[in-house]
């Protein structure tokens, strides 16, 4: 019982390992060691330089952006300062500043007519077909109103009088000059390392003073727009006549191995409604608010303003990585693995196109079939090949034995 | 010295290969077969062409989304347009339609009585109970003031009167007729393409008349409200009455190897708080503001809103894949030696399962035990086994001396 | 020619598996299991039990959250309810409590002083300097205005009178009191489930009157905003004062395999303009709007207020998994592939380091070089080696012939 214990154990503390051929042959083995080099340049240039692989990355970055637009501009004969013309205006990352307002004051609830001349009529019967249209400026009561010389105008019932955009407003081209101020802060929870965008020894003075630039002042958060337009193609008086929206990308790039101080933003802007550039339609971005006021009396009236804006989106990506074991150990070992790959090549090459190729394949397989297995069972169980003796005591024997017998492989 | 170097040289020019023990085996034959072609066909079908192992793939995508409603509806006897009932009103991609209105109009500071009965006294004590609650209408004075017919009301400071939001209002269900225009311009940054949400063949005439329809007009950009929410299979009087959060999700699948007009948008409709459908509390979505007016002597007064809205949230996810020789080259590697995996399996069934299997056995491991290399260690170091002659001299005639020399194994 | 198909028959369904050498030595067997078994170790460990590697992740959640903020504060002499100090007020995942207010009061569009003692002046010379400022409260107009006591100050156009932010205002400290109400509803598309940040179970009382707490209260959705400022570390009167922005992460991580009633989520609370703690400039976080009124005869003028406040950015990330065939396979594979790598750490002590090194090297490989090729090719092609008999009939003879023949290796 003790030996049949101490039998699984010592095969159980046995090691098998490949039985190699080795080749000394000049062609393969230069083959051979050129692929394995290409394999080795590939991992260490490709893998663990180039990609970090020796790295864990993390890039759910937690994100926060303060925005703060400043700067004057005329607009209608009036003056506009930030609180008139950034909305929202708290300074999150997407806000708009409006650079042509188009104004339709005092409205209050009642009857009038449209403006546009889509809604001319001779009688109620030309108004009929608009009704449930919702390109007006209030629902069609369907009556025809002949307030204008020579043909009549449908009434609407809303906020009157109705709106007309159809004047010719200047844009505020004043934006130009307007600056934007970014602060950006960034977390990777994973190191729980937070950064911000600009240095911690950027004094006030410096801060107020220099405006962005790509190479020679990459770190100033304060950026012109006109500036921010210029890095996309744009031009200014066609994207504050029609309104448009430009993207500022802060991209994080960090490797944490490094210095801190070296993990940087980088800036880059693109118009994001590029797409719809080449579009006959729905060309720039607008939208309609309106402010609120109250009569003396207590009656409500409004004013509309159609704002043409630019609007811009702060997106800030970000990926950092650091030294780890685990990733380092997996790809280590992918990588030793991978060196083995270039045996499949050299393989095909030395048993098919070598001098000598059949004399390798000799060396290389060595036939079994079930006709010899057959064979060799159906000798005395006594004999050398028998089961139990021929492997039991010893593996390698089989290999021998057949070698010695002289029967006919 | 130089035939040193030289050896050096040939030892490391020289090709290391593995043994094989081919067996011409009918029913192992066929098992190596099959599983050979599972694996391929495994990664032909899932990883090749399924999962598009050759491609790299961007899922960061840039999106910008601007959204404009229209529609006119009619709540507490008032015409509304997009400027009343929409909010924030830049067009963003999170966007609320006020359905429903509790107006308190002329709220001034001052002191005055709460309206809940929850807040009813007889005496000053009782409102005691009250102090620093944040569910009153103002602050608690503690003083009760019996202004009501039977009983009194807790007195509170701040904006006066009280808001009393237990009317019934009817919601406006116009909200039905509604439409979302949605313009999406997405780019995937790492193969700089950009893609807008509606084609850019599509004339002013269409976009204007159009209506999303997920078989009929897939691509119109301009969604009905009631659609919506029909999609997502909710009522549009409870939503109106109590708000809720509708979710528009633009998913964008592309491939890039295709022709760049294959890469389009597909839209799919969610009820956001669906989750808490079933929840005794908080069942739908709904918040305060106000309209800030002043008198002719400068005292600033307040309309309070409290207004049950549906929220709409456009979110965009998309992912972007194109053929890259890298991916490729590492996924091809992986499927060859995976190919190699299918031994493990036969080796099993060779093994133990077949016939003659220890025959199998004795041809595929060749015994070497710590006795053995002793014995043949102790032999006269002049042998043909010596260390220096039968290994620098060639490493396979080991192999052969082994099988000459009679002692046993 | 049939004879020929049969042959590419049997030769196609034979089964090549290597040749191995069962190593029969305590220390290497021993080394080899340890090896082995750390291998599995850290499959089972780390792999499959600790990263989950046999289910599929999502990680791409869909998630819409609302938020209502409850409280009073008394504020220059005025109490303020949430409709006064929340911005924007639709209860979106950012907003703001504003906590203190300077209030510029009657602006009306014109000329005025600049009130800073950086725009004093003796001549209009003095403020050519300020040309083009945007620093002022309006566009320095290059006049000088004597109107204060000693010295001049340079003339804006713009809103008048010009704002005076160095005024001192008690911030709003009752805001340590109020609370912030979260519905936080996710969607993970992969697995179509649904979950909401509180339990259905909770009745409309509980949610009233609970308040978060990491331990004894982690699912009640509302938190005291004292104690979130407490949980990041910071002082409640340097934030209302200065203003700031605190993030509040809601994390869900989810094993789907588990009952969904497991799938809750954890709240982490951290100051997101923390990098700009040490800086000298830009702390905390203010911004400018303007309430807009009318006089009786149409003239527009504005209240401006410089607000000072506490951003909150509620942000969900979460990550779903559940067990799924494919990946548990892949893994499976690799795992298996990976114990066979301890192959090389044993090979190297074995063929270097073990007693009788150079034997178990005999054994291992087996050499075959340039030079015995094109002997055994030299010999007659009617003999056992020649390419036709030796090969086609059977590999293996090969090993056996040489063994057989006397020549020297």
């Amino acid at each position: 019982m003790g030996s049949i214990v101490w039998g699984f154990v010592t095969d159980f503390f046995t090691y098998e390992t490949t039985k190699s051929v080795v080749v000394k042959s000049w062609s393969v083995g230069i083959i051979n060691r050129i692929v394995q080099l290409l394999i080795i340049a590939y991992f260490v240039g490709w893998v663990f330089i180039y990609e970090k692989a020796y790295q864990v990355t993390d890039t759910g970055i937690e994100s926060s952006v303060m925005t703060k637009v400043k700067g004057f501009g005329y607009h209608n004969n009036r003056s506009m300062d930030v609180a008139d013309y950034v909305l929202p205006s708290q300074g999150t990352s997407v806000f708009c500043i409006m650079t042509k307002l188009i104004i339709t004051e005092n409205q209050f609830q009642g009857r009038c007519t449209e403006h546009d001349e889509k809604y001319s009529c001779d009688s109620d019967e030309d108004c009929h077909k608009h009704y449930g249209s919702i390109l007006t400026n209030g629902v069609i009561t369907g009556v025809c109103i002949q307030d204008f010389n020579s043909s009549g105008r449908c009434e609407i019932e809303g906020w009157c009088p109705a709106e007309n955009d159809k004047v010719h407003v200047d844009p505020m081209l004043d934006v130009n000059n307007f600056t934007i101020f970014i602060k950006n802060s960034i977390r990777f929870p994973l190191f729980d390392v937070t950064r911000g965008n600009f240095p911690s020894t950027m004094t006030s003075e410096e801060i107020k003073r220099c405006t962005y630039h790509p190479e020679l002042n990459p770190f100033c958060p304060i950026f012109r727009v006109g500036d921010v337009l210029n890095y996309t193609g744009q031009n200014i008086t066609a994207l504050a006549t029609k309104g448009g929206e430009i993207g500022i990308n802060i991209q994080w790039t960090c490797n944490l191995d490094r210095n801190i101080e070296y993990c940087v933003p980088e800036y880059f802007f693109t118009r994001l409604d590029a797409p719809f550039a080449k579009n006959a339609v729905s060309k720039g971005y607008n939208f309609r608010f309106a402010k609120y006021f109250m009569t003396e009396n207590g009656t409500e009236f409004r004013t509309l303003h159609k704002a043409f804006a630019i609007r811009f989106d702060v997106m800030v990506t970000g990926k950092a990585g650091k030294f780890n074991t685990i990733p380092t150990l997996i790809n280590l070992v992918a990588a030793f693995t991978s060196i083995g790959l270039g045996t499949v090549l050299c393989d095909y090459i030395l048993l098919n196109f070598l001098k000598g190729a059949d004399q390798y394949k000799a060396k290389k397989f060595e036939e079994v079939s079930d006709a010899q297995i057959s064979a060799s069972a159906a000798q005395s169980p006594g004999s050398q090949l028998s089961l139990k003796t021929g492997i039991k005591s010893s593996y390698d024997s089989g290999a021998l034995s057949l070698s010695n017998s002289d029967q006919p492989l």
